[in-house]
C-alpha cells in the first residue's frame, strides 16, 4: 500500500474483509475448514462469491487470513508487552495462564482451534504447516522460558527438562480445551494450567488478574 | 440372533458389515465425520449405496460403530483382564501406559479420534453424547484409581486431589495426540504419559512390556 494514501480511502474494502474473516472464523470453528463453503461464507456476510474472490481467492487465503487474525488477537490480547520467554520466564508463565483465562472467554475460538488443529494432523491439510511451525514455536518459547528459570534459581527441581515441561504444558492445554468445550462446567482450564506451571516452580505465581 | 442358527450362514452379512466399518474407520479418520459421505464409503469397500444402507440406515449408526469398534480394540488389547481401576489403581495406570503405545502403533484410529472428538465439541454433533459420557467414564475411572492409590499409601503426597489428576491426565493425552501425529519425531506419548502418572506415585511404576 502506497504510504502517501490516506487509509480512510481504503477503509469500505477493508471493512468488507473483516466482515469475511469474521464470517469465515464463525463458520470454521463450528463446522470445521473442510465443511465449510466459500458460498456459505459469501451468503453469511452478504457479498457475492466474485466479492468474496476478489479479497480471497482462495479458501486457503482466507484459512491462513482466519489463523493470522486469531494470533493477531491473542497476541494484542496478552503478549503484545511481554519481554519474551528467554528474558523472563515467570512473566511468558504468567502470561500463558492469562491467555487460557482470555480462550475460556472466547469458546468459538478455541473450538476454531481445537478443530482445525485435529483436521490439521493430516499432514496434507493446508493448515498443516502452519500447525507444525506453530507447536515448533510453542515448544521452543516453553522450553526458553523454563531455562530463564532454570538459570534463576526459580525451577523446583534441577531434574526438570526444558523441552518434556513444553511437550507436557501444550498438550495440557490443548487437551483441556477438548475437555471444557465438551462439559463446560467440569474443567476450569486456567486453574489447571497455572497448577501445572507452578508444579515447576520454587514458589507459586503471582495470582492473575482477569484479562476478559 | 437365534441361537439354534450356526453363525456360518451369517457370515457373508459379518464380514461385509466389517468392510464398512473398516472403510469408513479409515474414511472419518482421514477427512472427520462430517466430510465423509456416505456414498464415498459404499464406492471405497465397492458395495452399493442400498447394501450400505441396509446394514447402516444413516451416517450416524455408522459413526456408532466405529466408535465401538475403537472402543472394542482397545479393551480387548489393554483392558479385557482388568481388576478395574477402583480395585487396582496402579495396574490401571500400567494399562494406559499400556494403551498410549498401543495407540502409537495405530495413527489412524489416533487421527480418527483426534478429530471426531474435536467435531463432536459441538453439542449438535452426533457423536456428542458419545464423548461426553466418554470423557466422564475416564475421569471417574482415574479418579477411582488415584483413590485406591490414596487408600493404599502409594501416592507421592496426601494433597494430590482425584479429580484434578484425571481431568489433566486424559488431557495431556489428548494433547499429546495431536502434536504426536504433527510432528511424530519430536513427541514419545507413552513416555510422557509415564512420567505425568510416576509424578503423583511414591514409587515408579513397572516398566511396560510392548503391546504391540
Amino acid at each position: 500500500m502506497p504510504k502517501a494514501v490516506p487509509q480512510s480511502s481504503y477503509a469500505p474494502g477493508r471493512v468488507r474483509r473483516e466482515q469475511i474473516i469474521s464470517a469465515a472464523f464463525t463458520a470454521f470453528g463450528a463446522v470445521g475448514y473442510r465443511q465449510t463453503s466459500m458460498s456459505k461464507i459469501a451468503e453469511d456476510c452478504g457479498v457475492s462469491r466474485a466479492g468474496l474472490l476478489h479479497h480471497f481467492p482462495t479458501k486457503e487465503a482466507l484459512l491462513q487470513a482466519v489463523l493470522d487474525e486469531r494470533d493477531r488477537l491473542a497476541y494484542e490480547k496478552i503478549f503484545a508487552d511481554a519481554p519474551g520467554p528467554q528474558a523472563d520466564g515467570l512473566d511468558h508463565f504468567e502470561r500463558l495462564v492469562r491467555l487460557s483465562a482470555y480462550n475460556a472467554s472466547t469458546p468459538g475460538l478455541v473450538s476454531l482451534y481445537a478443530v482445525l488443529s485435529a483436521e490439521a494432523t493430516d499432514h496434507a491439510h493446508p493448515a498443516h504447516p502452519y500447525f507444525s511451525r506453530r507447536y515448533d514455536g510453542s515448544r521452543l518459547d516453553l522450553g526458553a522460558a523454563v531455562d530463564n528459570l532454570r538459570s534463576r534459581g526459580l525451577l523446583r527441581s534441577p531434574d526438570i527438562r526444558s523441552t518434556d515441561t513444553a511437550i507436557d504444558v501444550i498438550a495440557l492445554m490443548d487437551g483441556l480445551q477438548i475437555q471444557w468445550l465438551i462439559s463446560p462446567g467440569v474443567v476450569d482450564m486456567p486453574a489447571r494450567l497455572r497448577e501445572r506451571l507452578e508444579s515447576v516452580l520454587a514458589e507459586p505465581l503471582a495470582p492473575g488478574e482477569d484479562p476478559r
